[in-house]
């Protein structure tokens, strides 16, 4: 940790806060400057709250070298994870993985029907929606615990592992029966609740980040599930909020090398939520394998103009198999480099 | 609902569209433009999904006139609710309410000692953090429900009515026996279940916007609580995420009057969480009441470098009372016009 | 400027960098922490480039302590700025001024109108756009040097001092001819060679922020005028850019008390291209005199509804009229005090 | 043109609109709904300013069908526009080029030796700034003329195309005797002098993307060239202004299919200045292709440590050799398909 002082601090108002980061059990090194003085805290094992300090007169402001994670960090883990979800592999160097499914399970006839098409064309999960939260309450919400009985029907007739989002603590049992690898959506990023009940259970979890969640934050959301042991857990990149309307979000590619950088755990890219457009899913799919994403979740529909949920992002049945064309080539050109 | 064409959609498109809009039971008006044909949608109740329009050839883009809430709108509930939180009144003629306390609850005497100083420099309520929401999971959490014992005791010491978080929608139950006006924070905004656990009980909720959610996501997870019968529902603007970091968050203070036409729903702000800047909170205070706020929240802590979280935003003592006063000669002077 | 070292940086990594250090002039200092060595860089005057340093091997990051502004900041100089705008004084411990008038000069019929009336409102200036800065080049760009001679016998017949925009290099020598107070709009905040240009002359000149530009951006912005000799420069917020559209921009006024702690430079608010909705702009123009503006930008049309620009943002004039009376009496008790 | 009427709008607030309208000369067409009344808006050419209409009673809020600009509109402009700088094409269906190059021309030795480098790995034009636009007026700003002219010495030796960056409206003819492709960089997005200069010249235009610009924004920038007659204008995504501060920018790489679908002009992609990591450039820069960029901008410098701007996200000699490698091998992949 490194405090800066103001201009005209005194000598004396240096001499306070040495005194009391050594009262803090650590030890304070003034770096005296042309400008103005710093003072580095060195001995803290990790995370120090700064408020103790920025009251003290002269202070101008404290710059935090140690993070609010730690287990999730390369620094500290430098082995990459890779996370096993009902037999499938994903994570560095294994083959990426395609996660497709409707947004919403609406009927048992939809959710086979996708299931054994999305498996045919390549796909190795399946997703789908059983607890949808919507913005508004006059929307379809979700089949609930009736949903996850399609999926687990769909998931048991195709073979596929089943991928769908869990919204509440108390519900972790439950999904945990029928899922496969549980998924955290953007809105419950920060559910704290949600994200230590989930790193009780030995289930994989797929934690997609939050609309305005920084990558710090990403992390620390991830650092809640591991901190109760369970280290099987998959990172979601899906779209942030910004000033631009012309996407449903932007996706943010840029965070998947950089992520790979600061973290050892897996990190897959959501382009549907991302872009909200059909024709943008599978040239962005694609981006994100090349950028290196471990895996790409889709979404797909036997008839999106009739999905109860987020239809015109859905990929048509066409539209998904010539999309895993495309996939299956550019994944066999990335690994026969 | 209006469905705008591409420029060169064709005759027979807008005939399709003209009659599966009436397969769904409304009725479409195609209005002819010198680029573009639009087709107006005629006969919906409240919002309907676009996803299976926006399939059609043709179709360039769906244009919705409804919202996703209709209870929390001025427009269909033109009178001002007034929210009574324990024989305080919160709304538009009231005269607007402080409430102060510290970030967290942290100890007996810490929570006693606050509740008497804002009660005796002529705050309404007290609020105290007892399950707190963290980025990470190795800083402190709350005392949970220990520290709602406390916030009783400092209540009724004080005379002051409680307000405090609620996480998730287990606690519901226990918080209500506690406070008498329970706060959804910004993480949780869009904490469905919660919500609708909210809207069962008859206390009043503050409801605090998320932090990157529009004004229209604001109301819409307001009408949760209401669809599920509970209207005694205070907004809380608390600042949003944005490019600039200087302060904590962007105060957006200009929602204050814009939501007070849109809905009748009160609106209180939170300039300390918003700033994150012990020195702003204060100026920010004033101008939220000059903007029309029907009340503001305040951090203040009996020493805040010691605080366990937030020391930075907190007001001191002197600091608080100096506010209250300039809160008092303000408010005289806003109710003497 | 403080580096700081991986977790796993070796001592000879420390010690090239220490030597690297010394080579470019400075003094290096290792600060030895419990997970990770940071080195502190003495004898910087000024901003150092950190492109050198951060090739190095071992180094995580580099944070600086120095700003890229120094004469616009308070620390280098205490006294408040009071800018003289023909006779007029803007700054702190100064009655803050209105600035009146249309969004752009349309006719002299219009301008002259608008003038008398704000004058016998008790405004300060006029404003009126001769050069405007327009999204597509298919709509109204200003009447350029017709309309700065409207603007000037506007200003001549109600004896207002006069505020327009400046959109080129070119056109200072010309603009300064006719204004008063020279204004930069958001789009041209980093138009460096406009910048220079103003700082050569002799008139004060009132620099809005930009849609995007960061507190820092903005006073290093403001450095480039006082850097070429020119310190009668104005600050002005004008609303920044973010996810929410409910607003055409979102006003981030917790800035003006920021500002003020920063630099000694004026700060003035533009709420009507802030909210860009009439009835926001009298609320929040009292706002930001309360979170101590030292001046609003008002739009003020006799017939907004004709307006060739920003109609919905102007206000009538007995919208004007009403505004102006309750900011005489919230001035007259904001100084009371 | 759609104008949605309020909930409580009376039958004569909907004549009176269409009498307006028809005044305007326009013909209005009422759509009655079930909970309000829009009002279709026929016979409008383009985009018609709203200020009149916000203004009368019952009146909700207008929609634009129309956008602020066509000439660079794929609806109607429906082939491909192919750019020719210097004999090098660059659009739809062409082979992606590389542009590399310092960020500054530092020195004759920098840039000869930068660009035969680039050449031998196969770039296709040579980039380097000699006007730079810098936060601060304390840090380089580039060697203005005498960077031309190494600029050009070194295109010469080279035998590649130069591409450079003109900042003002003055210095259009200098620039443009040296540079192949003009390039407006992102502050100058919006300076609209500097866009309709460079509209008359007959040499091809880079314009990248404003920090905070939409797309649409981006668009109607282009329309400002095309509308004064250059048609030759290469669109730049360089990633935008976000919340995430863990990048330079956020890089909205799904902007690159979407202008694909809304425009005829060709885009490029800058991964050097969206990520400001030298680890994430060849990532980027691959994802963009497959994204379908036409091709990227990427900084490379002899000696990134020592670079007087950028260092930190320009590429080494054997850094730009790997990533060419790379690419050369993916656009082989992507074009045998």
């Amino acid at each position: 940790m490194l405090i800066v002082m103001n201009h005209n601090a005194t000598q004396s108002d240096v001499d306070a806060i040495t005194r009391i980061v050594a009262e803090m059990g650590f030890r304070a090194e003034p770096i005296p400057g042309s400008e103005r003085t710093a003072i580095g805290v060195l001995g803290n094992h990790g995370y120090v709250d700064d408020s103790k300090i920025l009251e003290l007169p002269g202070v101008q402001r404290v710059i935090h070298v140690s993070k609010p994670y730690k287990l999730v960090s390369r620094d500290f883990h430098p082995d990459d994870t890779i996370v096993d979800v009902a037999g499938i592999k994903v994570g560095q160097g294994c083959r990426p993985v395609v996660v497709g499914g409707p947004c919403a399970v609406e009927s048992k006839d939809q959710i086979i029907k996708t299931a054994l098409f999305v498996k045919k064309c390549g796909a190795d999960m399946l997703r789908g929606g059983a607890f949808k939260p919507r913005t508004g309450p006059h929307t379809f919400q979700g089949l609930r615990e009736e949903g996850l009985k399609l999926l687990a029907i769909a998931g048991k007739e195709s073979g596929l592992p089943i991928v769908t989002e869990i919204m509440s603590p108390d519900n972790v049992g439950l999904v945990a029966e029928y899922a496969d690898l549980l998924q955290v959506g953007a809105r419950n990023m920060q559910n704290f609740d949600l994200l230590r009940e989930l790193g009780r259970i030995r289930k994989p979890v797929l934690l997609k980040r939050g609309m305005c969640a920084t990558v710090e934050e990403f992390l620390a959301a991830a650092e809640y599930i591991l901190a109760e042991g369970n280290s099987q857990v998959i990172l979601c990149e899906r779209g942030i909020r910004t000033f631009e309307t012309a996407t449903r979000n932007t996706l943010d590619l840029s965070i998947v090398p950089l992520i790979k950088e600061m973290s050892h755990l897996p990190i897959m890219v959501d382009p549907s939520h991302a872009t909200g457009k059909r024709s943008l899913v599978s040239p962005m799919a694609k981006a994100a394998l090349v950028a290196g994403a471990d895996g790409v979740l889709i979404e797909v529909h036997p008839e999106p103009e009739k999905a109860l949920s987020d239809g015109p992002q859905s990929l048509t049945f066409p539209g998904f198999e010539q999309m895993m064309n495309e996939i299956g080539q550019l994944t066999m050109f990335l690994q026969s480099r």
